[in-house]
């Protein structure tokens, strides 16, 4: 028997992938999720029905979402992963010497355990004795943290489910509070050709709180349209400026200083629809 | 009844569409020819069962053919599109004032017929008076030309049926003779997810030919990885370089300045895969 997973990105597209076997399947108590193996991307990670890593092209989200941030800030020591209970954002984190210590708070302890278990070579790093791993609300997390952070990174499902909270104005003015002076924070924002509503909205709210914002983008296979967006938002230096030597230094398989600068280019429609007006 | 038309990019991964009408479906002379109405794309055009282009995206994939190696020459009069039977590269060419003369050397005259009924606003510049469209072998039309072009456009299928041909060094050789002595050409390339080998060889064969040569990207949801690949040669002109105030002044959803110089930046994986050695 052949056996395809089939995901709905949008009501009318998809994405299919034939899987060779079901290595993990549960109800948490946030959500449905699920690790398949895959012939075309190894062991995939599925939270409600959504891939959200895959073992072929999950560099390309990790390292984007972490070393943006990082290597636009001149000495990040301390970071906070809000979700990302793969703990691959995690796993690029460690890569940067001045970063003493990395707290992931994830609210489904059942990602974290899954994702030790079938796909070690993601989530190894949350063994890493700079890691605090808490099985917490991020949310409150945020609320409760001040000036505690030099880079915060918003590693979330889509606002479905649990996510909801994340994508809201108020989260982001908790961020700028849990950040110190001169801090950055970075959040996925899905795609531009299927949900530039949602990008439109997050930009427009972050940019009231923090007087530099961009998006950058990066190309994700198996994610919706395979553009995917990252909102920045930093009280004092540029995103966009990359310390180069440092980013330099990186082993990496996607990001490099001059990926990092090119990030920002945005397609005209991607910007367009940014600087829309909404309703 | 539902119909989902399903693209197998791989072996073992595809992109699946809901179909609400199917327009248009035969066997040519070269080929596999469809046309559906898909609910999330619009109408798309499929050669030999793969997506060729499509109402919702096509500007990406037409826009970063046509205006990067048109925007690196000062001044392009004589243009060359091969394949390209749909119109959308001819489309943007004629975008630029300084164009004089758009030939297009399509080999299956169905495709453009077909494109004119169910792609009008891809296909409605083939009426253009600059425009010459000649049903005809492309390798034989380049075969017999010297110093005619400023800018060479290889639009063609993947490398299987009638576009074989078009992947070969000999037919590099013939486009460096075709061109005038500060000629540029460009080529589709495939995406550097699953057909790396393909990308790897056809730079190095163009790089032997031409003394410029550089690969850039573009995102295209309908194309497999949805990461999508230029190889560009020149004769004397860097690729690169934009020439600023010709590209602001086209009226383009994706191509800007911006990303004319970001599009250069590959993903380190996809700069490796370049320089690695074959066999």
């Amino acid at each position: 028997m052949e056996m395809w997973f089939t995901e709905k990105q949008t009501e009318h597209f998809g994405i299919t992938a034939r899987i060779t076997k079901t290595l993990h399947s549960e109800q948490t108590d946030f959500q449905q999720l699920d690790v398949v193996e895959t012939a075309e991307f190894g062991n995939m990670l599925l939270l409600d029905g959504m891939v959200m890593t895959t073992e072929k092209d999950e560099f390309v989200y990790h390292e984007m979402m972490a070393h943006v941030p990082l290597a636009a800030h001149p000495e990040p020591k301390h970071v906070l992963v809000v979700g990302g209970g793969d703990g691959g954002v995690i796993r690029e984190v460690l890569k940067h010497p001045s970063v003493e210590a990395a707290t992931l708070v994830e609210i489904d302890g059942q990602v974290v355990k899954y994702s030790k278990k079938y796909l070690p070579a993601i989530a190894g790093a949350l063994e890493d004795p700079r890691v605090d791993v808490q099985v917490a609300d991020g949310f409150m997390h945020i609320a409760e943290s001040e000036s505690a952070y030099d880079v915060i990174m918003v590693d979330s499902t889509e606002p479905v489910g649990p996510a909801v909270k994340l994508f809201e104005k108020g989260f982001y003015e908790g961020i700028h509070r849990a950040l110190k002076d001169d801090g950055i924070f970075v959040a996925q924002t899905d795609n531009p050709w299927f949900h530039a509503d949602l990008l439109r909205t997050v930009y427009n709210d972050v940019k009231e709180i923090f007087p530099h914002t961009d998006v950058y983008t990066a190309n994700i296979p198996t994610y919706p349209s395979g553009l995917w967006t990252f909102t920045i938002g930093s009280k004092q230096y540029k995103p966009k400026e990359v310390h180069r030597r440092r980013a330099e230094e990186l082993d990496t398989h996607y990001y490099t200083a001059d990926i990092h600068e090119a990030a920002f280019a945005l397609p005209a429609f991607v910007q367009r629809g940014l600087e829309r007006k909404e309703g």
